[in-house]
């Protein structure tokens, strides 16, 4: 069958639904604005997330709106785009229809699944009942109140000091672990103004990793000063052992080390979100759907795959990194083959897709991060940090979230203050895993 | 016994213990700042809630942090104050000690009840459990999730439309109601953008009071102004009737008519905190607690009760209205004689309470609101706005707080937009009763 033959009659536009309002299906959304397709984008959320500030508003930097925006505002004025909100659960390709969690059925000419990713545990024992996961703004609101709570609890009870109360073990030393230790480590320093009875010097944050050095995929030399710089701002970083098993007084490392703390981060790694799971499609590594280089499951023409959930993989055969912006990449690419599609420009549906390496960074923390370009050009300290805030402010999706983080950010530089440290909800133990039957936030 | 002798040993400072961080136990622990005594405040949260403008964040004008601090951040700078998060269950007025909800006590040599109030719902069948208060910033996020939930409803089902799902009843035409009612329909411009396929012509509110008219205790031609004003803006205002029952569909009024809404507001009254009931103290209208001019409870030398759950009375024995103003200046005049005690001033220990009335004021919406002062002076429309605007932002607790309010205010009046309409938890039916043992947020 010729792709481009989408079995419409004349004049009828196709009706593309995208599932999952990520950087992968947002991108691809605002990418098809004035192709001549109907667009319906499916999420279980009413807003879009910018997951890389997620670790922010889990240790009171930022607050959930500042880091989210309603969808219907974002396609506000795209007008061939409606929204709907709904948990997808299945889809029946033969039928071309998406089940929903309520019952109800979406038709589809064109598929584009972009869920993204969930937590993984990887099977360690007591890491999904007792490690917090940092996947959604309502994971973040949860550790945030849950630390605070801790240092409340001492407040009352010094005693707890000696159980842990005040340490918080973050396990994987990947971007968010490194991101949350150093930013903990900040918000002990506030924190210690906010509870002068409570001996905040014993508050330690301890990353955790299996390899020999943080940040896997950087240059040894960035590796080496992220180290560096959380041990100078008070983390203690153990390094080549994993964690064996999770409790809920601390966790047990593989050497047999004991480590108690009353919070764990779990930033250990993702898996696709479930949803790939239910569709009977090919899996590969980190349950993520194998596509081919055109980004749809083989034998699927009419589907495409982007973001954290697909496994399509670079010239090496290297799965691609799960990172925003090779969502945003494969987003667009997508779109792109859908306009080919629809248009019937045969020589452009089969198009496979390049990942553009743009480089990559991450925060330690006030004044210190790392960049690394393509180029193996390498930058640490004040510059990298001032490039990381102007990207990812950059990044953030509409005006006011962009006044609201700077206007925070800016606030927190000078006075070396916290803004939302509210303990929100009631106590509580982690999520479970996410369910594509259960709202995350 | 004089009230000054507190029984301590020269040169012990005596443990003041104030319970609740609202307007009024809060301008209370600021008025102790240099008096000689040690301070505790207890509250069931670690935040401060500005309640005058939880009606915002229930329609989404601002978010939760925006009129919420953390206490501790507030009484940082105060060397003989301490802060304790806790839920008070009781209290033993002979052992002088309170009851915490975790099984701790808490000695005090002088206490400052100031639990706040609680929603009333005067035995309406169906109103506790179907109708939405409107009392922490739990309230107000559930409901804002709610109704955002509903037009995300009708945007999958128009049918929905027939059955109220857009319908709005607001029970009580006091303050809030009139707010709630105003915010709603300003919202529902916004949302007829976000949602280009639903009849939002179709979404109404209706006000609902059994007074002639809203806002008792504003002059009459201020509350004829609210009224019009509201029926400009698109409100349906039913006078004259009570709501006779609440049920999952809409309610029933007392002479038989049907409203078929999906959200019912309740806004219809207040009555103390239930921690008022379990102090076997005496108690009067609303269940507040009867005090005398001094505000201590009969017989309670030792003990203040201030804000929405003293039931102090005027020189005519009119209980005072339960609005932050009273709490703020009960809250001082307690800490004043707490002071007098501790120093033994003899003759300013029993100095009464005087209310020095400021005059009151109530936004209807964008550019409309009322302005009553004590001599009579009125004001309606665009002036009085400004000044209800500059009033609640001078009167919002740290810079931050009142920065962000600005901002946002500002970016909606210009862009007509509203930010955080997100919605957030699982859908859920309204919270119960506040109860001193449930966190509320």
């Amino acid at each position: 069958m010729p792709r481009a033959a989408l079995d419409l009659a004349p004049g009828v536009r196709p009706r593309v639904v995208v599932v999952g309002s990520g950087h992968g299906g947002l991108e691809c959304v605002l990418a098809l604005e004035s192709a001549a397709v109907d667009v319906l984008l499916v999420d279980q959320n009413n807003f879009h997330t910018f997951q890389p500030l997620l670790y922010q508003v889990a240790t009171a930097g930022l607050d959930v709106n500042d880091i989210t925006q309603p969808i219907r505002h974002i396609v506000r004025s795209q007008a061939n785009t409606e929204v709907r909100m709904g948990t997808v659960v299945g889809a029946d390709f033969e039928a071309r229809t998406l089940a929903l969690a309520d019952g109800g059925t979406i038709p589809y000419d064109v598929l584009v699944l972009a869920p993204g990713a969930a937590t993984a545990y990887f099977g360690v024992e007591g890491a999904e009942e007792h490690g917090f996961p940092l996947k959604s703004v309502g994971d973040a609101v949860a550790l945030r109140s849950h630390v605070l709570r801790q240092f409340e609890a001492v407040a009352s009870d010094p005693s707890l000091l000696d159980t842990g109360a005040l340490t918080t073990v973050v396990v994987g030393g990947g971007p968010t672990g490194v991101e949350m230790s150093g930013a903990l480590r900040e918000l002990f320093g506030v924190l210690s103004k906010d509870f002068p009875a409570v001996e905040v010097d014993r508050a330690h944050v301890v990353l955790v990793d299996g390899d020999r050095l943080p940040l896997s995929g950087y240059d040894p030399s960035l590796r080496e000063y992220a180290r560096e710089t959380l041990v100078g701002k008070g983390a203690e970083v153990r390094l080549g052992v994993n964690v064996a098993t999770v409790d809920a007084d601390g966790v047990t490392l593989a050497d047999g080390q004991r480590i108690a703390a009353k919070t764990v981060v779990w930033a250990a790694g993702i898996r696709a979100h479930p949803l790939a799971d239910a569709l009977g499609l090919e899996q590969t590594r980190g349950a993520r759907l194998v596509v081919d280089e055109t980004l749809r499951p083989p034998g699927h023409d009419r589907v495409f795959v982007v973001g954290d959930a697909a496994g399509a993989t670079d010239a090496e055969g290297a799965l691609y990194p799960q990172v925003a912006q090779v969502a945003i990449q494969q987003g667009k690419h997508a779109a792109k083959l859908i306009e080919a599609m629809d248009s019937g420009d045969l020589a452009a549906i089969d198009e496979p897709f390049v990942y553009d390496d743009l480089g990559q960074m991450a925060t330690i923390g006030r004044n210190a991060a790392i960049l690394q370009l393509p180029s193996g050009f390498t930058l640490t300290g004040f510059l990298a940090w001032v490039g990381w805030l102007l990207v990812h402010l950059v990044s953030l999706v509409g005006f006011r979230n962009r006044a609201a983080v700077f206007g925070n950010w800016f606030y927190n530089y000078l006075t070396y203050d916290r803004g939302p440290r509210l303990i929100l909800g009631a106590p509580r133990r982690p999520a479970r895993v996410a369910s594509p039957a259960a709202p995350d936030a």
